[in-house]
């Protein structure tokens, strides 16, 4: 390739370090730099070729970067920085705060207006992939039901609500579907289901020592909004036992449109879309990456403003030019 | 809605009155003609009324319709009727012929452009649906491999290879994907798999009276492209069995990628698409329908030309705005 497309990271967490390992599986993509709020002489990254500056310094390759993937949280860093950068960058976000997506949407689309670039916003798997295959289920299948079912995998926010309990000195919450539930769904009998119907949760616990274990297990699976409505089963193990049993990402689910055609609505027609990811946060970089050349080219053939997948024409993921796509995979 | 887009149908076969039946599951949208190039009289629609007009008359409806389907077939009709009518209208067909997409999509972009019209080639769910599975597996997961299964289900082409032999009365056979197979994909294996370990043919028949049982079986399983490279079952029913057991259309099929990511492809990730169809062409048919909103919306956003589902932004293919989009389904 003689012009890569020139990519930023923003943030080395998990996240960050999952984009920089998908860059190297897109050879028409180039990283150029890493950008970190902290200090960037601490910053050990898999790459260290590619320079780590300190984000004070991000408008100075406002020229040099041609998409900056952005790798923070959604609860504060995001909503800032998605708005903030979209000025003078093509940006990619995963951000999925669901019920600030409207207000998110607004800010960086003003933005990237005013930039003249594209900020492409709650990209990953949910919301991202997933949300692509309720939107095409829902055009498809117009009368039917959605449902989506999440795991087997890790959920952060319930792992990191076990650990804040007093006597809790590691934890990692798994949410499971419930085989029951796919199985009626599969069967097209457009089930209403419950919370405690969809999903079990299963947490993992390392006590710290003397700490009441009865009192913990009660405590969990009575938190409200996490764990009340689930049935919630509690197992106490060793740190080595977390360690060397829990100390994946792994992560996935369902999305299924159950749907009818017909005279009558006598044809039953069914749609399931799973995951089965061995690591959450580098599946979700592969989104973004992917995300990172369409925004790219998105810019490049005129747009600006805010998008989310669903703007998106499948095309500009690919690398390949529409005769190929045409060709290999049509 | 105070004006809806007007669509007409192009033949009416199974693939016409599955689109007959899923316009009525979309109120944007209205049927306002059925073109044939049978005696209009005698077409028996229905929704009888809806005007059926001769094929000849289609050009004096240039104005009155937005969309056309066109529900012909691949190998004859549709050829010349695509590159033909999309000089007049927005259409889209369903195509399949895969070696001759190409030069199927050049004939009506030249069509398309010249009249200033978008013809949407290749839709339904193979190529289509699962054509999209396969684009955005392979840019999300670059170091991976395609799966793609058909079944259960009928194939036309093949049931009617069987009603040509010698002694055949009726004959239905359905593509069946083989269980380990998908057992070994599932797996992240990544398996090399031969035709014959892909999928199994179930060939079910009556034969006319007096007729050599053996032969006929012979015949099929010698059959070359058809069956011989795969293990094929035949059965004898009568014909009333056949009526009873086999009077659908039933279809579906799973489309897969098995990646990997990590520093050294460490991490196994797994997409899989499915369907499970009570009706190939009626799921066909609903694809058709969703596609001629999106086209409408293309051509009436400034686009030309034509295109396939890789070209379609999503949220073209749904008649609710962006921003209902992204607070329901994102």
């Amino acid at each position: 390739m003689s012009n890569p497309i020139r990519v930023a990271i923003l943030g080395y967490g998990n996240l960050g370090r999952g984009v920089e390992l998908a860059i190297r599986q897109n050879p028409d993509l180039q990283l150029v730099a890493f950008f970190t709020r902290r200090d960037p002489a601490t910053l050990r990254t898999l790459t260290p070729q590619v320079p780590v500056y300190s984000i004070d310094q991000v408008l100075a390759m406002k020229d040099d970067v041609d998409v900056m993937i952005l790798c923070g949280g959604s609860a504060t860093d995001l909503p800032l920085q998605s708005p903030e950068y979209a000025k003078y960058f093509n940006i990619v976000d995963s951000f999925d705060t669901h019920a600030k997506i409207p207000e998110h949407f607004k800010a960086c689309d003003q933005s990237a207006q005013q930039g003249g670039k594209v900020a492409l916003i709650s990209a990953g798997w949910d919301p991202g992939m997933f949300s692509l295959q309720r939107l095409l289920g829902n055009c498809i299948l117009p009368q039917g039901s959605d449902y989506t079912f999440w795991g087997k995998g890790v959920s952060q926010g319930h792992s990191d609500a076990i650990r804040r309990l007093e006597g809790v000195q590691d934890a990692k919450q798994y949410t499971v579907p419930v085989p029951e539930a796919l199985a009626r769904v599969r069967s097209g009998e457009n089930p209403v289901l419950t919370t405690r119907e969809k999903h079990t949760r299963e947490c993992y616990v390392v006590a710290k020592p003397g700490a009441d274990l009865a009192r913990i297990e009660n405590e969990i699976k009575t938190m409200p909004n996490y764990f009340a409505d689930y049935d919630t089963s509690v197992t106490f193990i060793s740190q080595e036992e977390m360690q060397r049993d829990h100390s994946g990402i792994p992560h996935g689910g369902f999305v299924m449109r159950s749907g009818v055609t017909g005279v009558d609505g006598e044809t039953k027609q069914m749609i399931e879309y799973s995951l089965k990811l061995g690591s959450n946060p580098e599946f979700t970089a592969s989104v973004l990456v992917c995300c990172a050349r369409a925004v790219y080219r998105m810019n490049q053939s005129g747009m600006t403003g805010a998008k989310t997948i669903f703007d998106v024409a499948p095309a500009y993921f690919s690398p390949k030019s529409g005769e190929e796509l045409r060709k290999e995979l049509l």
